[in-house]
């Protein structure tokens, strides 16, 4: 059959390499003959799987020995909720930043527990593109608990790559679909969280990152699961954790060590977005409306100069092997999501069927 | 290889045919060339295959219309916390029934947003077994915004058969260890809640069944994950859901209708059950402690008569093919969970074992 590509922006596609093996030990895990999903959390085995899954991501991450690494239920919006509960303490104030949809719906969640500071820093550049302030006018509020923003942001495909200067305020940070393509420097984070099902591996899984200092001031009423101290207190298994995603996230912490590193795959990642950019910006029937500055490496959003073009793009591309193109339906047109795991031919041969595509109706 | 019977708690066993059958169709779901984990849980296959899964868990529980059913993050313990932001509404006060661990940590959780009340309906029957207090014996406060116990406790393998009559005060359920196993009638209860882990999939998900009237009074700070009119609203999908674990219930409940729904299911547990405790009970060697009237079908723990054989009993159990059978540490001895997914062969394989290990030891 036709090879697929599957540009999904989450639950996205896995290393081909990690679902062969996950399915050749599917119903027989470590010679165990039964599946990783069938065993306990607590046997010694899995145990063993899930602290090496911890170590493999912080020396990927190179997290520093003050951080603690927590592996959790509910997804991002279980942190949109879960920061707030932690972080705010006897403090009333939060600052937000706003970037696009995604750092729009943690306020909303925020807000339930405290004055949220909102700074839109989304601007129009003069040639009409999708801009972002520079951190420098970010207003931080001295008194806030923490500051939140989403370095990327898959609806609009924008990424933010500088870290921004916070001072003593702890900065937070939504990484969901970007954390593992590029180096970051964990140091300079209070909290890094993200969803499992772009780069991480299953839906189900939420990774959190947080700085020692910052557990144990949670509020009363906080959800156990949620709470970083009792998190830490179990090594994630103060509940039953989603024991496979975990387990799945550990073959792709493995299969990123063997690619290189993030060094590695960050020039990989680079390439990819350069190729796909490259083919829109020498068309002038494909677009981008993000200033190149923060364009985003993972989602890359693109619309056709004819609209009622869509439809027959989608089904041909599709035909073609190459599925989940749809843009979100806030942005309109196609987008392309394009994690770790997408190989740089899928990349090529996106590139290659919009070149005929464009040849046969522009 | 030896053919294994897994008789872990929880993450339990699964069908095998279920598991064959997903390991087949791992890289290649209905056809497109990709993994249910890898599409977007909004795509039509995916919410057509969702809807389905529901539709199947109605019919085996004969779920009636003014009640939904919700797929959720976060477990059975995540439900703790979600049934009080949920349900205490004004509410001050609730009771909760304790009849073991498990439902003694609902009530910590609880204490965080609530009065709660007691009643501890474990008692010494005449001949020293752990029995229950019949639920006349409940002392529910009408006042109370509901009342919560656990039908089985896995740890202390206690099951209450009885649903107790709580007139107008909602009756809460943690059915995690006993859902599907046996018929209930949902209309007794307000919520039913339980972590996927036992009957129903692989862990990182939970399964609320809950009465129209009750969704809809939140506390204000519960995170949005955990409101049952949000995920009603958004039909389980306001956040990425645990896709994967979703998927597999929904194989997991075409199996159970295969067998010939929860009657036919029940008739099996009946007799696996028996097989179990009357090899048990037929031996001075092997005892068990709870009172034949709340014995249950699922969990079964055992002693044995001479605490030093333990481990011998358990690395000869394991080299036979009859995995994790350790009591909890709690209890001590041994512990047999035998869930829907475990054959009638692998108890009898588990009490022909027993018989040889006695009469080489006792």
């Amino acid at each position: 059959m036709t090879k697929i590509y599957n540009f999904c922006a989450g639950p996205a596609m896995l290393p081909e390499a990690v679902m062969q093996q996950a399915q050749s030990e599917f119903c027989n895990w470590q010679g165990s003959g039964v599946s990783v999903m069938e065993v306990s959390h607590r046997s010694p085995e899995y145990v063993a799987m899930a602290k090496q899954a911890e170590l493999d991501l912080r020396e990927l991450m190179a997290i520093p020995d003050n951080y603690k690494v927590l592996f959790c239920h509910g997804g991002g919006r279980g942190q949109f909720a879960a920061v707030p509960f932690n972080l705010l303490g006897d403090k009333l104030d939060a600052d937000y930043i706003l970037t696009g949809q995604w750092s729009k719906s943690a306020v909303v969640e925020a807000k339930k527990h405290a004055r949220i500071h909102e700074t839109n820093i989304m601007r129009t550049t003069e040639d009409g593109k999708i801009g972002v302030k520079s951190s420098d006018d970010w207003n931080v509020n001295a008194g806030s608990a923490y500051v939140h923003y989403c370095p990327n942001e898959t609806i609009e495909g924008i990424e933010i790559f500088d870290v921004p200067e916070t001072g003593v305020v702890p900065l937070v940070a939504d990484m969901s679909s970007t954390i593992l393509s590029r180096p970051i420097d964990v140091s300079k984070f209070g909290v890094i969280y993200a969803g499992a099902q772009k780069n991480i591996g299953p839906s189900g899984l939420s990774i959190v990152i947080v700085r020692d200092d910052l557990i144990g001031h949670a509020r009363q009423t906080i959800p156990s699961i949620f709470d970083y101290q009792v998190q830490t207190d179990f090594d994630s298994m103060y509940n039953t954790p989603p024991t496979y995603s975990w387990y799945l996230a550990g073959l792709v912490f493995k299969w990123l060590l063997a690619q290189g590193g993030i060094a590695a795959v960050e020039k990989n990642n680079i390439a990819k977005a350069e190729l796909l950019y490259n083919a829109i910006d020498s068309s002038s029937f494909y677009s981008n409306n993000v200033d190149a500055s923060v364009r985003s490496r993972m989602n890359i959003p693109f619309t056709l100069a004819d609209d009622s073009l869509n439809e027959t793009f989608l089904s041909e591309s599709k035909a073609a092997g190459l599925v989940t193109l749809k843009g979100h339906k806030l942005v309109g047109g196609m987008r392309a999501s394009i994690y770790n795991a997408m190989p740089i031919e899928g990349v090529q041969a996106l590139v290659d069927f919009m070149a005929v595509f464009e040849k046969k109706y522009a």
